[in-house]
C-alpha cells in the first residue's frame, strides 16, 4: 500500500563551538550539503528535529524560519521534538510523508545551537528533557540520572568502572578517524579513569559534549531513487518508535530501557531482520553507561553483559558488531536535535562505502538508535543499501 | 491508496487561568475527555501540539511525559511545533499516521500552560514565534507586528478602526454562547474603541488573551469510524500546510498572508470544494486584524473587503459564512499549542449538531485555519460530516 522510502542525500554542518555562526546558518549549511549530495533541484516538504532552541536562542517556529532561510517557502515545514530523540523523530515523520505519497522529495534535518549560553543555562536547557515537576525541580540533572543507572548496572551485573571507560576509549578511537568529529582526540583508559568527577561514578570523559551542529538527509520513494540517484540508494527498511516514563523513579529497573527494547522489536519486525544480521550501528551514547544499556536492549549483548562486550572489542571497528564508528555522541559531538539525523548520515556513509579509515567492511545493513532524556522516548531505524 | 480519516472523539479541558492545575493535568483532562467521547478503549499513537512549554514551564519532551501520565506508554508519541499553528500541525501528523495505516486510533492533542509566569515572560515566550535575530532582539513583540499589518490594511484598503472592533464584538457575542469560553462577556463597539491602547491602532480588546488550556481529538480510518462511532463521524476531507517568511519585513505586502493563501488553495483542491460550499469556519483571530486578513485569503471576502464583510454581519452567526462561532481565540481563549486542535473540536461539535445556542443551521462542511507567528506557517483543514 505505501511506498518504499530511500535516503539519497546526506549532509553535515561543521560541529563544535561555532560562535561565528547562527542557528539558521548551521542548519542551512547541512541542508544545502544534503541537497547537493542528492543532486535534486527542489524539495517538496521539510521536517526539522530540534530540542530546545526556544531556551537556547529564544527562537521557536524553526520550520518556517528555516524554510525561508533555505529559500524553499511556501513548502510545508514542521519542527518536531522528543528531547534528544528529536532528530530520529524527524526521520520517522519524513518517512511517513514520502511513504504516504504526500511528497516526493523530503528534507529531514536536525539542528541545535548550544554554546551561546553559559554552562549552567545549558544544563538547565537539557534538563527540560527530564520530568520538571518530579525530577529537575528537586535538583537533579542528566549526569546524575545516568550515574544512578550506572550504579544500578554495576550493582546488579558487576559492570566495572573500567568497562564504562572502555566505551569512551573506543568511541574516541573511532572519532579519531572522523574528520568532522568535535573531539577527534584518542584517549586512554587512564585518562578517563582520572578525569574530573561529574556525578559518581561518571567522570567528564564519560559524558558527551555540548555542541553546535546540524545534519540533514534527503528522502524520496525508492523507485525514484533508483532513477535519479548517482550514489547507491539506501532504503529505510524499518523503524520503531516507543515511549516510557521520562522520570527514572517510575521504572521498575534502572538498568533497562523499555522504550529502546520496544522500538527495536518494532524495527526488527518491520525490517524482517534480527540483531545478528546488522553490520553496524550508531547508538545514543550520551553517557558511557547509556551505550552499555542500549546494546543490551538492541540484542547486541546479553542482558548485563554490555560492559563485557565492550571490553572484549566486539563493538569496536573490526569487531563482531561495530558500534558508533562515527565516534558517537561522545567524540563526534551531540547537538541534541541533530544527533538522530547525524546517525542516519553515518549509516548511509558506511553503506555507500564512503567511510574512509573507519569504513566497516562489507556493510550492507545498519541500525540507528536515538533516545530522549533518560530513555523516555526512542527511535530505531534500520537501513539497507540497495 | 491511502485511507480516509475521520474524527470520532473530541475533548477540551477547562480554559482560563488554571493556577491549581499543571501542564500535564490539563492535557490529560482534554485527552481523557476525547477518549471518553470516542468510546475507544485504547489508542495506538499520539501527537501533541505545543509551542513553548520549555520556556513557560521548563518542560520539553512532552510526548513521552504525556503518554506516561495518560497511562498509554509504550505507544509512539510525538510533539510537534509551529508556533501558534502547533495544534493544526499535530492534526496533520495524526492524519498522516492513520492514512498511511501505521495506526488505527490516534490521539491528537494540543496544550499550553501560559499563566504561571509574569506578563513580561509570557510576552518574551510568545515572541519566540517571530524572528529572534531580526525582529524580537530589536524590541518588537506580536501586538506591534499585527499593528503594522492593521495600519497597512487601513492605509491600502480604507479599513476603519471601527471595523477592527466589529471582529471583537462579534466573537465575544459568539463566545457568550460557549460555556467553555475564557471571556464569555459580550462587549460593545464603544468598549473596544475605548479600551487601553497596546500598539496603535490595536487596543487590549483587539488582542486574544493568555490562556491555560488543552484540546484533543481522536482520529481513525473512516471505515472503522462508521462501525464503532455512536456519533456521526466527521471526515477530514482535505488539508493544506504552507510556510512564508516569519519576519514581516520580508513580505512584499503587509496585508497579505501568503502561507494562508497557499494552504487554503491546497486544502480546497484536496477536498474538491470551494469557499462558497463551506458552512462555517474557525480562523486564527489572535488579533482583530488577523481575522480580517484571513477571511480575505480564504476567499470569504474580497481582497481588502474583510472589514466591510465583518461590519455587514456576513461572518456573524446567521450570516452568509459564520466565522468563529466558538468565540474564536479572542473570547474562547488562546492556549497557543491547543488552539489548532480546539478549532477542530468546534467544527466537529457544529457538524454533529451539538452547538447549542451557537449552532450553525444545516452545517455539513467546516473549515479551520490555524497560523503561527505573524503568518509564517499555516494549516487549513476542511471537514465534512458523514
Amino acid at each position: 500500500m505505501s511506498r518504499d522510502v530511500a535516503v539519497i542525500g546526506i549532509g553535515l554542518s561543521r560541529w563544535g563551538e561555532l560562535w561565528e555562526s547562527s542557528l539558521r546558518d548551521i542548519f542551512v549549511e547541512a541542508a544545502q550539503s544534503a541537497i547537493d549530495d542528492a543532486g535534486v533541484d527542489k524539495i517538496d516538504s521539510m521536517y526539522i528535529g530540534n530540542m530546545t532552541a526556544g531556551i537556547f536562542t529564544g527562537q521557536e517556529h524553526l520550520a518556517a524560519l528555516m524554510a525561508d532561510y533555505l529559500g524553499v517557502t511556501p513548502i510545508p515545514a514542521a519542527r518536531v521534538e522528543s528531547a534528544c530523540a528529536s532528530g530520529g523523530l524527524a526521520v520517522k515523520m519524513g518517512y511517513m510523508d514520502v511513504a504516504l505519497g504526500l511528497s516526493d522529495v523530503v528534507l529531514v534535518g536536525g539542528v541545535e545551537k548550544m554554546t551561546d549560553v553559559g554552562t549552567d543555562e545549558a544544563t538547565y536547557a537539557l534538563a527540560t528533557a527530564a520530568d520538571q515537576d518530579y525530577e529537575v525541580y528537586h535538583g537533579i540533572t542528566f549526569p546524575g540520572l545516568y550515574a544512578m543507572m550506572a550504579r544500578s548496572h554495576m550493582l546488579k551485573y558487576g559492570t566495572t568502572r573500567e568497562q564504562l571507560a572502555e566505551v569512551a576509549v573506543k568511541n574516541h578511537y573511532h572519532g579519531s578517524m572522523n574528520p568532522l568529529a568535535q573531539y577527534p582526540q584518542k584517549i586512554t583508559l587512564e585518562q578517563v579513569m582520572n578525569s574530573v568527577m561529574i556525578a559518581d561514578p561518571l567522570r567528564i570523559l564519560d559524558c558527551s559534549p555540548i555542541t553546535d551542529g546540524a545534519a540533514a538527509i534527503i528522502l524520496c520513494p525508492l523507485d525514484l531513487a533508483k532513477k535519479i540517484s548517482k550514489k547507491p540508494p539506501v532504503r529505510i527498511k524499518g523503524f520503531g518508535h516507543a515511549t516510557a516514563s521520562i522520570a527514572l523513579h517510575n521504572r521498575s529497573d534502572l538498568t533497562s530501557l523499555p522504550a529502546t527494547a520496544k522500538a527495536a522489536q518494532l524495527a526488527y519486525k518491520m525490517a524482517e531482520t534480527s540483531p545478528e544480521k546488522i553490520d553496524l550501528c550508531e547508538v545514543h551514547d550520551c553517557f558511557t553507561i547509556a551505550e552499555i544499556c542500549v546494546i543490551e536492549e538492541l540484542g547486541f549483548a546479553a542482558r548485563g553483559k554490555g560492559g563485557d562486550a565492550t571490553a572484549s572489542g566486539a563493538t569496536r571497528l573490526g569487531g563482531k558488531i561495530p558500534v558508533n564508528v562515527s565516534g558517537g555522541l561522545k567524540s563526534k559531538g551531540h547537538p541534541v536535535g541533530a544527533t538522530g539525523v547525524a546517525q542516519i548520515v553515518e549509516i548511509v556513509t558506511q553503506l555507500r562505502g564512503e567511510g574512509g579509515a573507519r569504513q566497516v567492511e562489507n556493510a550492507r545493513t545498519g541500525l540507528s538508535q536515538n533516545m530522549g532524556g533518560s530513555g523516555g522516548s526512542t527511535l530505531v531505524h534500520i537501513l539497507e543499501v540497495v
